[in-house]
């Protein structure tokens, strides 16, 4: 990318995190509304920071597709919000004991050591609520369809089901992508797709979007699998090295660690390869962002 | 009621309850469908039977409200799987060790127990999903947040947390009706209130009708906390005497046996009283029935 699409996408990330949080605040349920136990834990969860990388994407595509600027407040805005804090309750019931029994993320106790596991549970499910709470909010029985899809039995609860069982075993290549596709991808790619909806995108380009949200989110999730091995701790927040002593099926396991690299850097290729050479889109920072991140 | 009644609600409920397990069968994913562990699982839980009063009460708030029959299919039925499915993800996680640690549900092993913790939490994760895709699916945004607001921290899911942090305590009667009613009542009150607004009832019925389904969801965990001391464990399909060997917050807790069960007497009469006597409605069957309950 030149600088000046460099500076202006480090911008927009900035900028739109800001909003993320911001968002979040405002949407959740404060610490002082009853049940405040539950609101602690689930706010502690969800404001311990992030990438952000599904709210980033949702807005990206919702402005990438036209979407009114005045009406985002009442759509893509509580979107972002579901977005993030449905990824959060997955990362929270994902670290449970009986799962990965992970002890930190984002630098911080996960949040079944730091309020108790029957906690834990009810804030994950609190989260899963209000993801499909704000979503309705948007008034778009699409997107709320779109979320249930995304993260469901055939989205990212399969692929959670999908990596426990392959944990241990000899995982093919295919398995993984398999894996990744539904753990990590599928609510990815809904995020685009429900930005591009919200902004109501003509179907092809929603197609177009869909296929660059497929390939960003496998390659989102082969570079976790790399930073897994090579990445720095207090970066990311999390112990590295969980996947290996887990004996989780992951994508450089498979193939070489450099295999994974160009494998990875391919994808982000074809995603680029969704828009025209001339489109100055922030969904194609955010993609090469993607292929370069270290946390 | 009179015998006539007596044997007309009888069929009404014998014949919704096996619509409700025709509609629980169509619209899980089969025990074939990838991924088959996790679909098992869910399938375990939700067709173990149970009295399925939510979805019974959908029905007949939406046939007492003028609701189409022509658009039953489309708009209560989805409706009426999602509440049922929604009250078994909550039975799923309240059964699992680090909450109320049930070994036995509905006269079979609980989920955890059958297939393992971390099966138990994605399953009652799945079916949280797959209730918010079904009531999508009738197109009401309006039901879609009538459900989030029922089982979210304003409604069951702060029930259980209220619950979870009573054990042990020496609760008042006030306490114990705001946790009955937050755990139990929401969804049964939103069960009616769902019913009601698919078939676009008018807002004095819809507020009518809101009382009908508080008072009766409040008297049928009333009823259930006195089954637990008095019922059969055979008939009733889990361990009796749980509530209290757990320190649980119940009703006849608080009060006498005696009281509660005129209590609970009072609250059903109460909620036949928002009906006209010449009412012949099958909501009124329904409340009599919850009173007299024995299982």
């Amino acid at each position: 990318m030149t600088p000046v699409e460099a500076v202006n996408g480090r911008t927009y990330l900035d900028n739109t995190r800001k909003l993320v949080d911001e968002l979040l605040e405002k949407y959740l349920p404060s610490e002082k509304t009853e049940p405040q136990s539950l609101h602690i834990a689930m706010r502690y969860s969800v404001m311990a920071g992030g990438k952000r990388i599904r709210p980033v994407l949702a807005i990206a595509a919702y402005e990438y597709c036209g979407g009114d600027s005045r009406k985002a407040a009442t759509t893509v805005h509580p979107a972002m919000a579901a977005l993030e804090i449905v990824h959060t309750y997955s990362l929270i019931h994902d670290d449970l004991p009986c799962m990965d029994d992970d002890d930190l993320r984002r630098g911080r106790p996960t949040c079944h050591r730091k309020f108790g596991e029957a906690m834990a549970v009810l804030a994950g499910d609190a989260l899963h609520v209000i993801a499909f709470r704000l979503m309705a909010g948007t008034g778009s029985i699409d997107a709320v369809i779109e979320l249930a899809e995304a993260v469901g039995t055939s989205g990212m609860l399969g692929g959670q089901v999908a990596d426990l069982e392959a944990e241990g075993i000899n995982a093919s290549r295919k398995d993984v992508i398999n894996i990744h596709s539904r753990k990590t991808g599928a609510l990815i790619r809904g995020s685009v797709r429900i930005g591009a909806l919200l902004a109501g995108a003509d179907e092809a380009t929603l197609d177009r979007l869909t296929a660059y949200g497929e390939k960003v989110g496998l390659a989102f999730q082969i570079i976790d699998d790399i930073l897994d091995i090579k990445g720095n701790q207090e970066t990311l927040g999390k112990k590295t090295g969980s996947d290996s002593k887990k004996h989780k099926a992951t994508y450089p396991g498979v193939v070489s660690l450099q295999q994974a690299r160009q494998d990875a850097a391919a994808l982000i290729d074809e995603a680029l390869g969704v828009f025209e050479d001339y489109d100055d889109s922030i969904l194609k920072y955010i993609a090469r962002y993607i292929g370069q991140r270290e946390n």
